[in-house]
This record gives C-alpha cells, structure tokens and sequence, in this order.
C-alpha cells in the first residue's frame, strides 16, 4: 500500500524516487500521480515525505488534480537550460540537476515509469556521472513502487469490485447477444441470413465494454476453436460462430485510467462435446482446490505446482513435466491486477521468485488446458483478494457454465 | 519509412536493433512487429535483413500477423536459464546473450521500446559488459525508429484518412447531441430538466467514439471555460454547460492498435462574445496562414516563430517574447501524428532541433489564445499530410465554425 513507500525505501536504501513517463500504460506514474492526467513531467518522493508533481504550465490544471504538491517546470527556465547546451542529453541532465537540488534531493535516487530503454540507458548513465552527490539505482525485480502497489487498500479493492460488476454485466450482454441468434444447422446466423463471425461479436463486445464505461486499452481475447487453444490468440474476425465449440472470452477492461479487472470464461454453444465437458470440469475443480487454498504467508510459487500436479492427476499434460508442451496447461497461473493488467504478486514457478502472500493482494486464478490439434482450449480466471484476514476472497461473481442454451 | 531504416542504420553506425515490451503505448513495438498484438517478446532487425519476432509461444498465433519470421522463445530454455543464474538479471543477460547468438548479432547495437528506466539502464549495463562482441548503443534525439515512421508512406496515410473521417463523425455527432438539448436561461437542459453537465457530454463523446470504431487510450479534452484556457485541462464533468463560453473539444482517437488522429475544434454554444470570435478569427488566420506556408526542405522550428510573430501582430502575448506566459499562445505549434499521438517530425523551436519537413511527414498544427483570467480559451488543430510534391494537404476536412446554432 501507499504507506508502505518509506518502510520499503528505507529496506532498499533509496533516499528519493524519480517517476517519470505520460501516465498511459504507465502505472507507477499513474500510482505515484494519484490519478492526475499527466502527458509528462515527473513525481519526485523523498523519503519520509509526501511526493510532488514537477509538470509543464499547460499540465498545472490536470496536477491539481493529484492533491500534490505541484511545482511549475517554468519554474527551471527550460529555454535558458537548453541553449547553454551542446546537445538534448545534456539539457536533460541540467534539468535533473536543477530540480533535485532544488528538492534538496541527495544519495541514492531510484528512477521509475516508462521510456525508450537506450534512451534511459543514456541518461541515467550521465545523471549518475555528472550530479554530485546522486547515486543512481535501478531495481531489476519488484520495484518499490511495484511492491506498494500489489497491496491494495479498501478504497482500491472497492474500485477494483466496481469494474468487476461493470466487466461481469459485460459477458453477460455479450452471452444473451449471441443467445439471440438463430442457427441455420451448426451456424449462428443474423437477421439478414449472413453467419455471425467472430467480427461482428467483436463489435458487439467493443461496444458493450463502452456502454459500461469501460475502456479496454489492450483490448480483450473472444476466441474460437483452434485459436481458443493458444491462450493469447485474439480471435479471428473472419470466423463463423457455430455451435459445440469452445469459446474462450478473457476480458481486462478497465475504469477510465484508473483500476482493471481480468475475467475468463470457456463457453460452447447448444451443447458441449463430452471430451470438453471433461476438460472444462478438470479446469473448474482446480480453480475451485486452489481458490480455497490461496493464504496469506503461502510463497505464491507454490501454486503453479499444486495446479499442475491436480490437472495432470487429471491425465493432462503439463509444464511441470515438459516445460515447452504446447498441450494441456502451458502457461503460469495468475498475475496481480490493479493499475496493469499483470502485476505483483508474480506467481512465477521459479527460484528467483520469493513472493509470499499477503494481506490486500488481488490477483487471477486462471488455470486452463488446451488441445491445438483438436482445436479446442479451456480456460477459468477469477480474481482473488486476500482478506485482512488473510483468507481469500473471490471478487468475480459471474457463474461457471459452459453450455450456453440456444 | 520502413525502406529508411538500413539507410538509417548505415548512418548511425548501428548493426542491429532489439525492440521489446508490450505493443501498448509503445509505438516502436507496434511498428516493427506489424501490428501483431504481443504482450512481450522481442523485434530484432539486423541490418539488410527482415526483422524477426521472438515471442512467448501463447503468442505465436498472433505473432504470424506481423508476416515477419516468428522465433518461439522457448527454444532457449527459459527454465534452464533461470534455474543456472543467480537472479534475474542473470538470466535477462543470459537469454539476450542466447539469441543475439543464434541470430548471429554482433557489433553495434541499439535497443528500442518501453520499459521502466532502471531496469533498463541496469540491464543495458550489465549487455553492455558482459556480452562479448556486443556494444550497446541508445539514442537520445530521435531514433532511428523514430524517423522511419515519421515519414509515412501511402498506405499508412490512407489508414490515418480513414481515423481521420471516424474522428470528424464524432465531432459532428458530438454537435448535433448538444444542438439537440433545449435551453433554460443560458443553461443547456436535459429532457428531465436537469442542466447538461461536461460529464454527460463526456460519456456521450466516449460512446461515440466507440460507435464509430475508435478507441481513446489517452482520452480527450472537452473543457470550458476557465478549464479551455489551461490547454490540457480536460474538462471538470461537474461544469453546467452553458451558452457564450468557449468550448475546447480536442480528440485523439485511433483505430484499434493502429494509427491516432488529432483534432481540435473550439465552439461557444449559441453566440460568440466579440472578443471570443476576435480571438477565435486570430487563431484561424493563423492556421490558414501556417498551412499555406508548409514545404519539403524548411527547418520545422520556423513556424513556431512564424505562428508567434503573427499572434503577436494581432495584440497576444506569446512565449516568443516571454517563454513563461500563461496568456495569450502558450505552447508548441505542433508534432507528428501516427501510431503515436505525439511522434516526429518535432516542432520544437530550440538549437537542437534541426528538423526539416519531408514528404510523407503527417503533423499538427495547433495554435491557440488562452486567457485564464478572462475564463476562455481558443485552440484550432488540423493535420497536415507533406505529399510527394512536398507541398502540405489537409487531412482534417472539418468546417471551422465558432458558434453553434442552437
């Protein structure tokens, strides 16, 4: 949580964190920011005190915003800065130097947020030369800001709870969408006679997730088939909706710039072939052993293995026997969800990842099993929250049900 | 253009380019995979050579939409990487060292994409050491990525014609929906009776966009008033509207995964107070003057002088005569358009920038008055298209018209 920022700083030895990047698809700028839109400038936090936004004049609205302090890039005389450079690398330098003094800042500096890697490779490199008195640091696992962010406080998992209900209404208007098409033999087809394709359930979707005041920066997976067997397959807009086969619909919209949700339902139309019928309750049994397991203190490794072991007691293949089976489970099992899609926790299955869990993690369960040359893939996400407690608690509320009536 | 990228590589010296991080909000990832939708993996061009796509294999059937040659990154054993280092940045390292190898990488290279710029700059430190026969390399102006898709080719200004029709249907859709509100006193009304808020104005843009086959990952300013006259004041959804006040309606959509446009337009609901329509007949002159102006072969940074010398001639304050006004014209004149709202070509009027405008450059022009005191401000934005000829095209056919009749 946000209060955690000075403890894990003073953990790691940094005595000011420098976050920089527009807010989009950047989510420590969006954390550190509060929320404010921002298409540049900085957030500065000194240990022990508040963080500040550093913005261009034209941004000083949207800063208020973060209910920071905000401080006016003018303020640095970027004109003046620029001219008595040689070149932009330097001009950058001059305008770190200016306002880390200016905030009194010293010692080791962990620089955050999203840029171009060569870019920041140049210019962390020279501000680490050239400024007396910084030490610049990277962090290569979680950063700070990472960690502070994969536990959510109650005000962040009611948000997160919001855009639950918003993304489950969502399936749900797309399911009676596709409910009310008739069939022409196997084909759903429109009221003109034309097959319903993927495309046109797309549409709908794209649609939906507006109407709910979603955004789906990084879109969504509705799939069909042999794509519904390779997990991030999107789906093929030319592909004709028919019924008895797998669809796998993974959803991970979000409330403008603020929390996402992620949602993944298998469904079949009319009816289900037994060997899928088979797959998708080996699916459900292993989400259902694992959400009832997950406890804070746990190492969050540890999950990846007990699913494995449960679906390949099921007879299917796994990674933990074949590490590049392309058949059976063939991926990791969940991810944090907050400000991105995938955050902390990790749930790597590795020797590197020490994770425990705790108290005010949100995160996927989303065991699957797929078969490319039968042309079919199941999949079940929820997201779980670990209570105060410790215990879990599932914040998806839409039903299991694989067949959708016709 | 993409053909410019050995040329540009031949010029700077560079050997290879590693492009990495999600296609989201990172435009040199979506360019160099072709618009294949991967949460991660890697670009790698060598010099003369197609670009490869190495990813994670749930993504190689997305990855085939690049049309490039796709590696699955499992064959580099990713579990045996890891369980061999002794951290993670080990095993960065190793896995870089794995398929530069195998893809016969040696020499200069450059390293492009998003990614936070600590673990950037810890990883580029740790290849550039520890990868025999490998110098890396980053750029800090614009790179070469950069240029190549700053001159668009025909196919690529088709795209950016088709967002730029869906955006003008928004704008006018946008209109009509406000024409359609009936009026009490100044205030616009609901069919409840209830006034019109900017939030409701707000949620009937994003539908709209929706609608119209765009999504908005950075949003859209809508503002009023006071909030017009701070140019990224997005609009506080709390505001009445009402009539006589400017109105800055600047949207930057794109189709989905694909190319954005940018478009502003200012309106007052009803009349115009004189000095508003004054401001507003300054800003078009200007606009008109500007676009009239564009060549093949002028230094961009020219018009920013240009556009100043003409606002100024007409009684506003400009950041000519003093760079830290917030009256009169604030900011830059404008920026490249293309899988990124803001790219190259820049219009930055400092030494450094020794931009000079091509044919197939595609760009804003964006002067605005902004008076916060007196609550109004004004922007009007087109896109201009450098053709083959070097002479400028507007791609923006939008009427300007200040008053909205209601």
């Amino acid at each position: 949580m946000r209060q955690d920022l000075d403890r894990l700083m003073v953990e790691r030895g940094l005595d000011a964190l420098v976050v920089s990047g527009p807010v989009w698809a950047n989510p420590a700028m969006a954390y550190m920011a509060n929320g404010a839109v921002l298409s540049g400038g900085y957030v500065v936090k000194r240990r022990g005190r508040a963080p500040v936004v550093l913005c261009s004049p034209i941004e000083r609205g949207e800063a208020l915003a973060s209910g920071l302090d905000v401080i006016n890039l003018a303020r640095y005389d970027l004109g003046s800065i620029t001219r008595a450079s040689s070149n932009e690398l330097d001009a950058a330098v001059e305008l770190h130097r200016r306002f880390l003094v200016d905030l009194g800042v010293t010692g080791r500096v962990g620089f955050y947020g999203m840029a171009d890697p060569g870019r920041s490779w140049l210019l962390l490199r020279a501000l680490d030369e050239r400024l007396e008195g910084i030490t610049v640091c990277g962090e290569f696992g979680p950063t700070v800001i990472d960690e502070a962010r994969a536990t959510k406080d109650e005000g962040e998992v009611a948000r997160i709870q919001d855009v639950a209900r918003r993304t489950c209404a969502v399936v749900a208007q797309t399911v009676a969408y596709l409910q009310s098409h008739a069939t022409r033999g196997d084909v759903l087809v429109e009221a003109d006679g034309s097959p319903l394709t993927l495309g046109g359930v797309h549409r709908e979707i794209r649609r939906a997730i507006a109407q709910h005041g979603l955004e789906d920066p990084e879109g969504f997976i509705f799939s069909l088939g042999r794509d519904a067997a390779i997990p991030h397959s999107r789906g093929c807009p030319d592909d004709v909706v028919s019924l008895g086969r797998t669809m796998v619909f993974d959803i991970f919209p979000r409330t403008s710039g603020g929390y996402f949700f992620d949602l993944t339902r298998t469904f079949c139309l009319g009816f289900a072939p037994p060997e899928i019928e088979q797959a998708y309750a080996d699916v459900l049994d292993c989400v259902r052993m694992l959400e009832e397991s997950y406890r804070a203190g746990v190492e969050t490794r540890r999950y990846q293995g007990m699913a494995c072991e449960f679906l390949e007691g099921r007879g299917h293949p796994t990674v933990l026997s074949d590490p590049r089976t392309e058949h059976g489970y063939v991926h990791g099992l969940g991810h944090g969800v907050g400000l991105a899609v995938q955050e902390e926790p990790s749930f790597a299955n590795t020797v590197h990842n020490s994770t425990v869990l705790k108290s005010g993690h949100v995160f996927t369960c989303e065991p699957g099993v797929y078969y490319p040359d039968r042309e079919y893939g199941v999949r079940i996400e929820d997201v779980i929250w670990i209570d105060a407690a410790g215990n879990p608690r599932r914040l998806t509320e839409y039903p299991y049900q694989l067949v959708i009536e016709m």
